[in-house]
This record gives structure tokens, C-alpha cells and sequence, in this order.
């Protein structure tokens, strides 16, 4: 039946001819991007009437430019070349096994990729999507839906009675959740300017959990994703603030001061998860870990509640302790007595993983190396993994798939 | 926390300028689109390079154009002016009530509006998104999140023996499912082209009924939404076939004949929802409904199983039952035994609801007056419901509204 009805619609289209739909169809009259067989990727753009056509993404090279707070990763841009026909085409060179993402620019109108449907949402900006998926185990594998069980991703909303609302998260319950019993719980953690649905996209987190649950390489998890703003209850667009645009800069819902802060109200997305899922309640099942500001929470909910969790991550974390910013992280930390002490009853009561990474041009790396050189004076043991790059969320699916992978274990 | 990091950031970027960087943060320069007091809406697009900049989109009058299968609704078209800090901007009529998408054509380029994040996929369509709330009750403040109890929203992996694979599907739990028990279960299902996501993104389903359900105008209920396609497991990207653009003309995995037809196979999701979730398992706690192909597999899986549900909603069906498509439905129906004999069945069993909602442009409207004329012959009962307006969105939605107040009472 529905390549009859597809057919009456195709010939109802086709005999409709006008400006508007000619438009609206007519990025897919090419296909793009395309990943070819010696793994470079040919992006092609409809625009005959453009004067210049470029493309920005995170498969180009990147310049690292200085700036008062360190480097910064500069996008690079490369040019597209035009046919007769109005396709402008440009094929990068071969790229590792990752996911990439990319805007194309059309006489200085940044846009997506017409011929892409696959968008991610990066707090306000939207940018199209590919992977190479490249080898078994590699990451654009990892990062791919395979023929592996898959677990499932729910939009919870749960009660926060510290904070006075409702609100919502993402969870993911592992394959073969309906049938097991006593899961461990993970709890991840976005950074400023998320929500709860960035580690479900961005981070790949269904994705990377199914394959390496398949693999034998994580044990079976539940993966809690709260959203990590006080002061509001979801997503853009998902609570009664309506259709707001999200902002890198600023509070999410400024009319608002928040009743307790993300750490301090912590307990009750555990208790809610506790008490709804089929997981286990004590801390050798319990771990959390975040990036960026997510890291920083991870940071103070650990030594908050230091006999709640016995994985710790700090994905290039973003360490808050109060003070005078200006002052070296490990100057604050030295004056600052209430978090000392929290850091030795952590420590004292022995986790059995505490893991930092950071990239080595992120600008949030002499806070981590001031975290390290006062863990070090004090014997606290922790794991420590370097990668390449800054503050940017290929890292951050990298320390998710190594983190998930020592954990419970 | 939040506010430190965020400034740091905010330094490091100040102090980046470059063409790149320009053009990603020139979309947030404007804020677009504006929802006015007066229920205008203005669009503002940064453009200073660009000759022609338009908008196109369901705000707009739409002209209907004649075709051989029909009329068909031609999307409206309107220019923006240029002021002299380059930001084009159109403002609209005053706008009732309603959920409206739309794109920026810019020198002949269809795009996102740069400054919105809200994004619609219409199979491989993508459109830029906004709601014109309006009064209490209104279309607008239907489809909004409110402040009222909210269900959640799963995507959930079931096994289809009769189809040999995994499938996934979205699900609605309404509010207090932990709670509570026994829950009629509504199967609402996408046209051809959609997928398992289409209801919840398109539809506004968990908009729709959690609004209903707090005004005490539907009963709690279970919705189910799997994917109509029987050649494939779930919606693009999200099974191993990987990142293929979707398409309306072509079936999903051309490469598969798949083992039985959706309607064949249905009893498979039924049975999984049945065994997985709390939910009566009788014909009077049963809702199956669809739109345009989903109408059309409504149609089928009805009579195929007579005694399974109670409520049958059609909304813009398309309904083939093999034979010349050249000829009137009425006349194919009448000359197919199996279909009268399973029709006749079916309503000897007297289901509650046969709800039949079509717009009066559609290009399916002469099949579903055809099925009626036929019904009307029979004394097999009916509810008609005609809208104006053809074969869109705005329709489905109305008439899941309207289905869902009627079903399980």
C-alpha cells in the first residue's frame, strides 16, 4: 500500500511547479556528505546561484589561536569548487573512525548541509553530522547503531522537593533491563549551556553503552542524565518557558534564583532513580562523573556525599570552589578549609576510582594540573588521562567510553 | 559555578575573531522569530550579504493548485526587508492559535532560521519551528508544554518475530504510571515516509496528552508509536543501516523484502506492550489509529483482528486493498470478497468508535468519502470528521485532539 500512495503523492508533486517547492526540494538533489571507500568525504551543495560556497567542521584542520585564557581552537574552512550544474563539491582528505560535525557557508550565510538530516544541537548552535565509522572497536564504530542489543532511552520526569519542582531527565536502561535485576547507575553530567539531552546526542551515549555492554567491556548500567541547571526544570522547549533560544552565556531562566544548587540537591534525583529503577543502593553501585561544569558538579557532589559514590569522574572539569578567581586554583584550594576537609573524609573513606582527563589545550587545564598537584602532596590516588584537543565533546565521548569501561568492575 | 566558567569562556571567545567564528555566532545577533502582543509574528534573518531574502511556511496563506490527483496546497512565500545593519525582517498577519513551520530562502537558498534551534524533520525535510500559544485550551496551548503533570516518554527495543527483528518504538506513560495500573493503551501510527519519532516530534503527542489529560478531557492511557515501515527496525539513524537520507518516494530498505506486512505482523507490538507494560488486555481498553498510511494500516489491522480494539480512528487515510488503482475504492471494494467479509465482521462485533477525520483538499478525500458511501450502504456506524485544509500536520493533530477525547469511555 505505501508505494501506491507514495506514487499518487510523487505525481501530485511533480505536476506542482513553482519557485517555493522547487526550493524546498532541491537540496536533495544531491546527496551529502558522502563518506567514500579510501575513507576521505565528499560534501556537495545545490547553490547555482552562489558566488562562494565553504565548508566548517571539525574534520579540517584546526588552528589553535591565542587568547588571554590560553588557546582556543579555531574551525577550519576550506573552499568548495563549482560545476555546470550549480553543485559546488569538496572532498576532505581521509579521516580517522570519528563523528564529525560541520556547517557549510553560502556567501557568508552559515547553514546545514541542505542534503543532511542528521543535526546537532550544541546549546544554540546546530551543526550537521556524519561518522566514518571506520574498524570494529574504533570510535565512529562505537559511536554507530550495530547489530547489538539494544537498551532503551527514557524522558523521566521526576520530583525535586530541594529545588521545588518538577523536572526531567534522560535515562537509559541497559538491553535486557525488563528481565535483569540490581543494575549499577551511572549518573552523567552536561556542561554549561546543556541540558538532558546532550550526552543522549551529542555524547552518543545510547551508542557507545550498547556496544560496549555487547562487547563485554561494560557491565550492564542504568545511565542517569539529569539536567544540570538549578533553575530550570528541562530542556529548551521541553518546560512551560517555551520555545526560548539557549544561551553559552548566560543563567537559563534568570527570573529565577535557584533554591539549592545542582550538588547540593543532588540526593534527590538518586533517591527518585532509587526508588523507580532496579538498581542497586549503596556506593559500589553508584558512580558519577560529568564534563566541563558537569565535572565540576561531579567534583562537589563526591565530597559532598562522600559515602555515596565509589566511581568519581572529572571530564575537563570546570572547578568552582568560591574565592578570588584571579587567585591559582591550588591557592584557593589551600585556603579554602570546608572543601580540604571534604577531600580527606572522600578520601579517607577509599573510592575505588577517582579518573581526571583533560585535553592539553583546554582552557580549563591549570585548574586540573592545581587539582593534581594538591591530590599528589596529599596521597589522594586518582587516575589521570591526558588526550590531544581542548574543551570539545570528542574528548568527552572518549572519556566516557574509557570511564564506563573501569567502573563497577 | 555556572557563571565563572561561563565568563571565562565568554573571555576566550571575545578575543577570537575570525571569519569562521563570525559567521557561527552571526545567527545569534537577532532574535527570530518574535511572537508580538498583538499575535503578529516577526522574522528577523542577519544577512548583510545577501540580494533576496524570503520566508516560506505554514504562517502563510497557501494557494491551492490544481494537479491531476487533485489540488494541492502551495506553501506562501514572502519577502523580508533589509534595514541597514543588514538584518532582513517580514512581520505576519495576526496568527491564531497554532503550530507553524517555516524556512528562510536566502538568494534561492532554503535554510533554518539562524537565530531558532527548533527544528522539525518532515522525513527529509527540515523546517524551522514555532507555536503561537494562545488561549487556554486553544491549538496552540494544546501543543505547548504546560504546567501541568507530565508522562514520559520511552524508546523502547521490542522483538518482532513475525518480521525477524528488534524494533524500536516510542512510548507514552502518562502522569502517575509508576503508581498506578491497568491503563488502556492507544497505537497511533505515522505515515508513509515517518517513522517511530514522527508523532512525538510532528504530533506533539506527549503535548497533546498531558493537556488533555490534566483538563480531565482524555483518561490516562498508554500511547504507543512504533515504526509503520516493516522493511526496518527503527527511524533513520537509529538502527545499522546508519545515517541514509530518508526519502517519501522510495521504500525505507529497498535491499529487504520484509516478512510480512505491518498489519500482519501487529499483534507482535501488542503482545510486547501487553507483556512489558501495566495495561489491560481487552478490546474495550484498545485504540488503533493512523494517519495517511498509518489510516491506512488503522484500517487494516482492524479488520484483520475484529475482536482486538474497540476504537478505530482513520485520519487522512490512504487505503489500498490491491487491485486497479485506476479504478474508484468504492468500486475495488465491492469487488473484494476478503475485505467486505473481514468489514463485516468487524462491526458485527460492534466496535465503540470508527472515527474517519479527512480534510476537505485532501488528495485521499474521494478513497475515504468512497469508504463512507460504502459504510452508509452497509448501516456500518460511523464518525465523520472534515476538516478544511489537505493531506497536512495541522490535521493530524487536530484529530488526535479530537480521537483521544473520545476513546475509553
Amino acid at each position: 500500500m505505501k508505494r501506491t500512495i507514495l506514487s499518487l503523492v510523487a505525481v501530485a508533486l511533480a505536476t506542482v511547479t513553482m519557485t517555493a517547492q522547487e526550493a524546498l526540494w532541491s537540496g536533495t538533489q544531491v546527496q551529502s556528505p558522502v563518506v567514500n571507500v579510501d575513507g576521505t568525504v565528499t560534501f556537495s551543495i545545490f547553490a547555482p546561484q552562489a558566488q562562494k560556497v565553504q565548508v566548517t567542521g571539525t574534520f579540517l584542520p584546526t588552528k589553535m589561536v591565542e587568547t588571554p585564557m590560553g588557546k582556543w581552537e579555531q574551525p577550519g574552512v576550506a573552499d568548495l569548487q563549482k560545476d555546470e550544474k550549480g553543485v559546488w563539491t569538496f572532498t576532505s582528505t581521509a579521516l580517522e573512525s570519528e563523528l564529525y560535525t560541520y556547517n557549510v557557508i553560502v556567501d557568508g550565510m552559515l547553514m546545514l548541509d541542505p542534503a543532511n538530516v542528521y543535526v546537532n544541537r550544541d546549546v544554540a548552535s546546530l551543526t550537521s553530522l556524519f561518522i566514518v565509522k571506520g574498524e570494529k572497536g574504533s570510535k565512529g564504530d562505537l559511536y554507530s547503531v550495530n547489530e547489538v542489543p539494544h537498551g532503551n532511552l527514557a524522558k523521566v520526569w521526576y520530583d525535586s522537593p530541594m529545588l521545588g519542582m518538577k523536572r526531567r531527565m534522560s535515562i537509559y536502561t541497559p538491553p535486557g533491563y525488563d528481565e535483569g535485576k540490581d543494575y549499577p547507575v551511572l549518573y552523567l553530567l552536561h556542561g554549561a549551556g546543556g541540558d538532558e539531552d546532550a550526552w543522549p546526542t551529542q555524547g552518543r551515549t545510547v551508542q557507545i553503552l550498547d556496544n560496549l555492554i555487547a562487547a563485554g567491556k561494560a557491565v550492564p548500567m542504568v545511565v542517569v542524565m539529569p539536567n544540570g541547571n538549578a533553575d530550570c526544570q528541562a530542556a529548551p522547549g521541553e518546560w512551560p518557558r517555551g520555545m526560548y533560544q539557549p544561551s553559552f552565556m548566560e543563567s537559563v531562566n534568570p527570573r529565577t534564583q535557584p533554591k539549592a544548587t545542582m550538588d547540593e540537591s543532588f540526593m534527590d534525583i538518586v533517591n527518585y532513580v532509587e526508588s523507580h529503577f532496579k538498581v542497586r543502593k549503596d556506593k559500589a553501585h553508584r558512580a558519577v562523573c560529568g564534563l566541563s561544569m558537569g565535572g565540576g558538579h561531579s567534583f562537589h557532589i563526591s565530597k559532598r556525599f562522600p559515602d555515596k559514590f565509589d566511581y568519581i569522574g572529572l571530564f575537563s572539569a570546570g572547578l568552582h570552589i568560591g574565592g578570588d578567581q584571579t587567585k591559582a586554583f591550588y591557592d584557593l584550594l589551600k585556603g579554602n578549609d570546608t572543601v580540604q576537609k571534604q577531600l580527606a573524609t572522600l578520601f579517607a573513606a577509599n573510592p575505588k576510582l577517582y579518573w581526571i582527563g583533560i585535553g592539553e589545550t583546554d582552557f580549563l587545564y591549570r585548574q586540573n594540573a592545581d587539582l593534581r598537584r594538591y591530590f599528589d602532596e596529599k596521597g589522594y590516588k586518582y587516575t589521570y588521562r591526558e588526550t590531544d584537543g581542548g574543551h570539545i565533546w570528542r574528548n568527552w565521548r572518549i572519556y566516557l567510553t574509557e570511564f564506563a569501561q573501569l567502573i563497577f568492575k
